[in-house]
Formats: C-alpha cells, structure tokens, sequence
C-alpha cells in the first residue's frame, strides 16, 4: 500500500484558466499501477505555500508527485523550493544542457541564461531525461520515500510518468497492493432504483472487502466494482464474483463493460451485427442524436439520413406528416412522432427510424405540455410505438436526457430486452 | 482580500475517472468576483481524509467551498462529516423534501429514505435552495468565515454558485480587491496570428499594470484582459483603456464580449435580426452544426430545416446533387458541397443554407483527400461560396473545428466582414 499524494503547481490552475486534467491522469496511471492515491492539490507560483505543502504532503504519503514549476521564468519556483527543503545544492547535468542548446539551435532562437538554467537540478535528485522539452524530470529516493518532480506540459509529463517514474517506483515499491477494477455503463436508469430495486442487497460483497460506486452521468449510471489485496488473484476473484452477481440481477441494462466504450458505440455494433440503417427525424434535439452516433468511426455503415425537422412545415414537407395532424393534436404528440418515425423510414428507406419532438425549454410550455415533456417513437423492421418522457427545466439536460433515452431505447428494443427505459410503458 | 479553499470530494476524482472541471469552474468565478484562490484539494469518500482536510483549510482561509459528497448513497459523507465537525443535529427541510418529492413523483419514480435523506441539512447552515437537482447547497457564517457546500453535479453546482453564493459572499466580504475583467471571444484565428499579427504591441498597457491572456479552445480563442487596483474605478478605466486599444484594431473578429454568450448565440441574433432563415446540409458533422444553432432558446425563430445527407445516396435523394458530381469530384469536393448548399435551400426554402462535406477519420483518407480535409458553402440571399479547409487527424475535432469555421464564416459574412476565417480565401 503504497499512497501518493500529487501536487499541481500554477496560478492558471486557481484561477480556472486552465483545467487541472495533469491530476487526473497522473491519479489513473498511478491506480492502475497498483498505487494508493489519496489527495490532489493545487498551489500557485507562491514560495510560502509550495514549501508549506511539499513539507505537509512529504511527512504524511510515500510519494509525492509535483507537476508544474519547472520553466525558465521568474515565477517557476519548484526546484529552488526542494533545494532549500533538502538543503542540497544545484548541479548542471550535460546531457540536459546540450539538449536545451540542440533546441535552441534547431529553432534558431537565442539562448539566455535563464533558459540554460534548466539544466540545474538540485544535487541530490536523481535527472529524468525529457526528450520533448527543456525541462527534465527529477526523482528523489530518501527514507522510503518517493519525491518526483515532472515538467506541467501535459505530453512531456505523461512521457515522463509512464516511462520514467512509474518503472522506477515499481522497483522501489516492490511490495504494491493489488487493486482489481471493473465498469459496468448503464444508461436510462435513476440511480436510487438501480441500487435499491433492481441491484438489491450487497452487503455479502461489502464485508468481503469490495467496493461498489456508482457514478453518474446525464441519464447514464457507470457502476465501478473494485477490490485491494496483497493477492492480486484473490483481488480479480473478488471482483469478478461480486460482477456475476451484479450481472445476474441487471445483466440487460448493462451497455458495456469497458470503461470508455460509448453507448452510440454500442448501438453501432448492433446495427452493423444486425445488417441494419438508420434514420432519425428530431425536432428538439436538433441534430444531436445523428451527431452523436456520427461520433464513431466507420458510422456510415449503418447512418443513412437525418432529418432535423424542426419548423412545423419541414415535418410536413420532409416526412409527409400531415399538417391536420399537427394542427389536431401538436407538434409534440404521439401521434405525430409516430408519423415522424415512419415517414422517415419510408421516404430514406432506412430500416430503423428514431423520432423524437418535444418541449426543450426554457420558453414554450403550456399546462398540457410542459418543458421538458418529449415523445420518442421507434419504427423496428418488427415494430413502432412511441415513449412519453418527462424530463427537467434545462434546455440542453433535455436535449442530452431525450438522446440517451433514444440510443438505449434503441439498443433494447434491437436485443429484445422487455423493460425498456425508466420502466416506461410502450404506446401505439 | 479574502482567501478562498476550494475542496473537491469523491474517489472518482483521485483516481481520474472524473476530470474536476468544477474547481476550474469556481476559481474562475470567484477570481473574477474579486476573491482570491489560495489552494484546491481534492479527497476521497472517507470520512478522516475529509475531516481533517476541512479542518486544516477551515483554519487557514476565509472561505472553504466544498463540492460533492452530497447524493443520496453510502459514500456521500460531506453532510456527517460537516454536522459532526460543527456540533449540529440534521434538520428537515421542508422545501427541500417537497421538491424531492415532486421531482420523483413526475418521474414516476419510487421514492427512498436515501432520497428523503437528501432533504436534512446540518442545522447551523443555510439552505440553498436548488431547483434543477435533489441535493441543495448549505451555507456555514461563522467567525468571519463562510463554509458553503455544493452538489457535485457540475450545472447544479455553477447555479447555485453564481446565483446564491456568490452574491452572499459579496455582501458579506464587503471589502474585496477590485479586480476588473474583460472577455472578447473570437473564432476561427490562430493564437499566434492575433498575437503578433492583428493585435501587435500591448507593452504600454502591460507595464501599465494591465494584464492579457489568450484563453484557447478548439478554433477559438478568448481574450481576457484584465487589471487589479484597491480602486475599483483605476482597475476599470486601466482595462477600458486596453479594450479600446483591441477594438481598433480587430472589433470584427470579436463576436462577443460577454464571457458566458456563444457564437451559435451571436449567429443567431443576427439571423433573427435580419429576418433570415437558416438549414443545413451536413455529411461530415453529423447534425452537430445544426444541433449546436439549436442549443439556444427561441432558435426554431431561424432554424428552419436541417440535412444530414450521410450517405451518398441521401446527398442525390434529399438534396438534388447529382449522383454524375459526386462520381466525377467525390463527395467530399467543392462541386458536390455547393450543390449541396444550393440543393438545400431550393428545397427547404430557408434564406441561408451552410453545406459541411469531410473526411472526418480516423479512416477513409487518400493522399489527394487526406483526412482532415473538410469543404464548406454557404450561400446567402447574395452569394454562394466554398471554402477549402485542412484540419487535423482527429475525428471530434475535424467535427467540432468544421462546426465553428462555418458558424463563424457565416457571422462574418452576414455582417460584411471581409476577412474570412484564417484568412482563407472563397472559392466558386
């Protein structure tokens, strides 16, 4: 169990110029890798604090991880800081400084003094060799701990990290915890119901060590099972028993079991498994449904057409859905996202069609139908029925809900899973 | 000058499943709210990291702002943790349950204790009353300190901030730094080019005490300008003064000067303004374009019809390009974008078409049309053009760079600007 605390250095990350992204995939190597991370933090370019926490952090973690500080201006503070701290001198290592002077070269731009003192590294560092830029990496091994300095440049530092510091501190740490991890991506489930109805008691797999969170999105709940052991097989089976259990009780609502598929990824495979095209015809999403399944590589497989029908005329004009239609029972309607769906299908001769018309918001809700109520419609090669959703205030939560409810309505219907989102009834 | 600890919670930050935009988001705010960020930290679900963190910052700032911690399951600690540190029971609030209530009864969702649960507070706080989620902010005021906790949910989280939190912490720390700021979005130039090119020599107003960073995002960059003074009128006259000196030189390229207004948003006041309706023809965005024009209330003003002609087939079938063009210059090829535009608006009827055709990749690229390769036409009551444009090797950026060059060509062209996006020339 050895713990990490990671320190990010730079006013730009306090005063949100710049997203602190460093942190979290520092945090995703070194968990994969079998270490403990315990906290993040920022400090800006400020002597007093960076040599307050740097002394905080080192009395309490085995490693402490700094990015950041390490440029050639005034206010790059980390390698005076570590100096004073580990009062050691500062070295000119050779290697840096003739790399620091090809750049230069190459570039034909001057060299000044303050870009050569790059080269200095505290003494008692050990030099990580940056071949992306002119700032090295360095690493001190004392009293069983681990201190790591990494320049903030995002591709420099991963460099550095996976190459350098991580082989380094799997030597060092040769007694690593063994932490299994497992994703299931649900998507058109309210957390509290797939926890307490649909998932039920696990308070067997909770005492026997593992950990079950779940993590939400926009109508998407990942779950992450996860186990620490000394024994990495006994970790692995942990988990895995605690994901049969899981798949036992929600096995069809699960979209995938890798971490960064996607469910329009998912959906894409069953159409193209399936021999199957596609069509949508969307009113309040705009485009967004096609744009998203569009976000997958090789997508025009299985994508014919869409049609963003969003002025009552293009409905009629597009989809041949008949204006007394519209006039009888509104734009937002079963009846016309019904129509929607099969005229698309027809005029595109796509296989599948999905409609969707509904109220976005903020503006444009009556008492009948409010913000945020939208009509769904799927035309299958086997079926069309339409889903009466009742979403929020937001305009954009709403566009976004109504596409995910889409391509998980979408998905079950194509695998013949009976419940469909949110337990929502079928209407025809 | 009062200083603020931002503490972010939740494993999934530590372990990098989530990146923590919210901390960037809320140093932002509360830097521009003339506050000054001293420390970010991010801890786990567990209970003594949490503790003892807020413990440490609570005794070091004015302000400690917690996110997260606060749903409805197991590992949400952050209101325990708070009642126990205080030595406060939990209150009911009745409000708070009422709207939990009624979000779960228009969902059609059973409700849990750990839903309810979601409506006690510790009794010493405020409550902060969130209408778009179950969980509300809480507000502590306590020895000239303030203690506010968030939800976790980052829109949820950006409400309440700006809405409730941030006005209070304004009264309440009366005697803040004046820092004035300045945004000016522009859209389609390179960094390099505005800074050296268009822009020139700021060094008068740098050693004047003002302040310029360039904010980048794909094809966009954000001007900041800003100036910190005790006197809050030297501070804005100081950044008037450099805002004046911008303008005269690039106005036309600044489609706003509101930090939080989008270009779609400009795009679409202009349309409104001028009467014109608007469709797209999009194969390689997917919708995104048209799903981006809709993101803004009232755009079915505009928006008439929109496109997504994926396959060739559909570009023949929807728009009327000749299947003999698409074989003799390929799809993606200035003929078969310009019919595309053409075919549009002859068929929607709407004032304005924008036509999008790319290789968007990874694969698909040839030598002669590498990916990356995207053609845009816009045609106008008064012209129709295509531009030629070279992104780069990865799929959501070539869609979300094409989303924002045609946007912005559009801009520029409807208000007569004769630069077009990176200087690029119209092709016919």
């Amino acid at each position: 169990m050895a713990s990490v605390s990671i320190l990010s250095i730079g006013n730009e990350l306090l005063i949100g110029d710049t997203i602190n992204t460093n942190a979290s995939r520092i945090g995703a190597e070194l968990t994969d890798a079998g270490f403990i991370v315990n906290s993040v933090r920022v400090v800006g370019d400020c002597r007093n604090s960076l040599t307050r926490v740097i002394h905080e952090e080192w009395s309490r973690v085995d490693i402490l991880l700094l990015t950041g500080g390490l440029g050639p201006t005034h206010d790059d503070l980390t390698k005076e800081v570590l100096a004073e701290l580990f009062c050691t001198k500062m070295k000119v290592d050779e290697r840096v400084k003739q790399h620091i002077l090809s750049i230069f070269e190459n570039r034909k731009l001057p060299v000044y003094p303050s870009n050569l003192a790059q080269a200095e590294i505290p003494e008692c560092f050990e030099v990580l060799f940056n071949p992306h830029g002119t700032a090295p990496g360095m690493l001190l091994h004392k009293d069983n701990k681990v201190l790591v300095a990494l320049p903030g440049v995002p591709y420099e530092m991963v460099y550095l990290l996976t190459k350098e510091v991580i082989p380094r501190l799997q030597k060092i740490f040769s007694n690593l915890t063994s932490r299994a991890v497992h994703y299931m991506k649900t998507a058109g489930e309210a957390e509290s119901v797939l926890s307490e109805e649909l998932i039920g008691d696990i308070s067997s797999f909770l005492s026997a060590g593992c950990e079950l969170a779940f993590l939400p999105g926009p109508a998407r709940v990942t779950l992450r099972i996860s186990s620490t052991n000394a024994d990495p097989g006994k970790a692995n089976l942990a988990v895995n028993e605690f994901r049969q259990s899981i798949l036992g009780k929600i096995q069809g609502l699960i979209y995938s079991e890798e971490k960064d598929e996607t469910l329009e990824q998912i959906v894409g495979k069953i159409l193209k498994d399936k021999s199957l095209t596609l069509c949508t015809a969307e009113s309040c999403t705009g485009g967004g449904l096609l744009n998203r399944l569009t976000d997958t590589p090789g997508s025009s497989a299985y994508v014919e057409t869409g049609y963003v029908v969003y002025s009552n005329e293009s409905k009629g004009r597009e989809l041949g859905v008949d204006a007394e239609l519209i006039e009888q029972f509104g734009a937002v309607s079963k009846e016309v996202v019904l129509a929607m769906a099969e005229g698309a299908a027809y005029r595109s001769g796509a296989d599948v069609a999905i409609a969707l018309s509904g109220v976005a918001g903020p503006g444009g809700g009556t008492k009948e139908k409010p913000v945020g109520l939208v009509w769904m419609a799927l035309k299958t090669p086997e079926e069309l029925f339409a889903l009466r959703l009742l979403l929020t205030q937001d305009r954009l939560i709403n566009k976004e809900r109504s596409i995910i409810i889409a391509l998980e309505t979408l998905r079950r219907t194509l695998l013949g899973i009976k419940r469909l989102p949110y337990g929502l009834e079928k209407q025809a």
